[in-house]
């Protein structure tokens, strides 16, 4: 069981970063016009989002992100052993979406990116986009739980264009745009600051449903 | 109980303004096309009412909107004091929104609207778009409850483009909106005229409910 | 109960014609690209038929289009007393809607479209247009009848850009472009054929489902 | 029940292939923006893919798609003589969808494409492609058969962006194409190399969802 959970957590996360990098390439290919490129990444992102979750959820629970990964350890619904699993393995299944989709665009395997994201808005935004998406999946979970994949599909539609920094709110995904000097990358050094404002932002949405909701996690 | 409900009106109305804000922004500074602007401000809109009618709707009933509260008192369904508590509380919610899109953008926290919003044409168009909002809610609450959130989602997603003012439809948000001096906003004094526009459509519609189709509050 | 489902009528009507026009003025006057005021003109109208087919299918059958209703007493599932009292008010309900369209947008009450669509192509596209709804209501009532409001949303959505005419595929809305001068005319004289190719196409899927697919109307 | 399976078969894929290029003659006539013009063939290929899997499904399986014929054929769903009668009419299903897309824009019936398909990148692209269709097809039925129409449409959706090939995915529509010369054209030459991808992508998703998911076809 644990290798087919692992399995759809690397192939759910490879699909995703796929989608996110290859969309990104053809929009920017396609379009002078960058909003037009952002809804050619934006569309397909989230169109992916509600296949790999309806696809996966039954089997891995669907997380392809080490920030869900650890909200659910934290809440007691994941082991600390599944969640050491898992992460590791979303990082690798994102970094073989980099390269799938650079193969797929005739691109060198990896190419460190060197699109800049920086500075207190970007960060204050990953920060919010984490928390809108723990948020959204919390809440979700309490209050339609079928409706997972549209909600989390919807959420990050909305989430491209609302923040400044077109929402990572994902470690694994962050990752695997930094090796893709491509629309949808990140410069490697600015990593570490998108994973910490992501964790937090994280960690206050699970604080917001706990303690002013005041929802449990279901027993 | 009561506690709860309040942060849901709030957190929902924060949700949906930093959208509307936030995606204004993006659209408007990565497209020379308004229309195109115009696309990336709708689909996060559309996409974030979804979302946030789906998680709060069991919690507060998930209004967001002072029109959508006082119609629902209107018909017996609200006490007045839930609705005198609700509407401050969207529109604090709002104008949170609007603070927290601006710093996620580098933005001053406040800076008043210059965009003009007024004439015949305008005023109509915010009464027919909350008419249609507010059919839209008791309509739909009585042939297809479970649909409301995708309901709202996609009259919204319609009124962007079919009314002229861009149907605001929604007094809280109109506040937060005068409040930003970017794509979505508006003049602080083209405000009043539009709640009272957005209220008379409102009526209009609990009134064609009521007395065209016949239709009964559930008791 | 016949005045609720002809207000019915007249109210899905009268919003799914202030939609097509109103965004397609709306899409005209923000854009120079013709195909992103297309998906302007698009996204609007298949989310307003979701929204009105949804609200009104239990009052009237939200037919809203005199062809579908003329199928449907074929079929032996209307009467014609009241075939004949719904498609007056649906061409009512229609032109009420352009008038609408055109105070919200500050335009003449009515001005007679001048945009020419004859031709081979564009009849032909009309009757595959007609063709394609009637399967989609007629094959859906059969095969999944729950989901109508969306199957006819995303046929509009389809047609709106596969045929050359643009789906008009209505005759009552088809009355109703004509009075007005703009993005989604139609000029007068070319009315009468579009309709004729509406009704020839509706019929071909009627036949298709009853004599290829051996449908039976529900009975 | 045989004879209204092939027309189902034949219907579907009509319409899909009228859609495809009919929508990308629509979009490719109306902009000079590619990625614009890409948008306006997006939509309508996803919409009309869940309106035709949602209509057909009950009566045929709506596989319009000869890999996925195979793929059911090899996991013993369907019996050898079915499928050898199912291809051909999908492929002449196709042909007659991009004649009548030809009719409507009045274009002459066949011209054979010249739009250049090749290379490792775009071969690997439709491997990919296909592996995705029918991951998403055999996980769908595992994990959530009622909704394989959403999850097909919201996949292809993703392809067209994601993939350097802009997923055909399907031999039967990669045929019709080709004797399209227009935005969604394929040069002649380059569709065997595009079936051979294909067969391969679909097998390897077969594998997987097999040996590495243990999924056994339902019994």
């Amino acid at each position: 069981m644990l290798a087919q959970r692992l399995s759809a957590e690397f192939m759910g996360t490879l699909l995703l970063v796929a989608t996110v990098v290859g969309s990104g390439i053809m929009g920017d290919a396609l379009s002078d016009d960058t909003a037009v490129s952002l809804l050619g990444n934006t569309l397909p992102t989230g169109a992916i989002l509600f296949v790999i979750i309806t696809l996966f959820a039954p089997i891995s629970g669907a997380h392809f992100n080490p920030v869900v990964t650890g909200v659910f350890w934290l809440r007691g619904e994941l082991s600390a052993r599944d969640a050491l699993l898992y992460i590791p393995v979303q990082i690798g299944g994102g970094i073989a979406g980099s390269f799938i989709a650079h193969i797929m665009f005739d691109l060198p395997l990896i190419r460190l990116s060197e699109t800049v994201r920086s500075g207190t808005g970007q960060y204050f935004s990953e920060s919010v986009a984490s928390f809108g998406l723990l948020l959204t999946i919390l809440m979700g979970l309490r209050s339609a739980p079928q409706q997972i994949p549209i909600l989390v599909g919807l959420y990050i539609t909305a989430a491209y264009w609302f923040t400044s920094s077109t929402s990572f709110a994902n470690p694994a995904v962050t990752i695997a745009r930094s090796l893709s000097d491509t629309f949808a990358g990140i410069r490697p050094s600015d990593v570490p600051m998108f994973i910490l404002c992501q964790i937090l932002g994280a960690l206050g949405a699970a604080f917001f449903v706990r303690y002013v909701i005041r929802d449990q996690a279901p027993s």
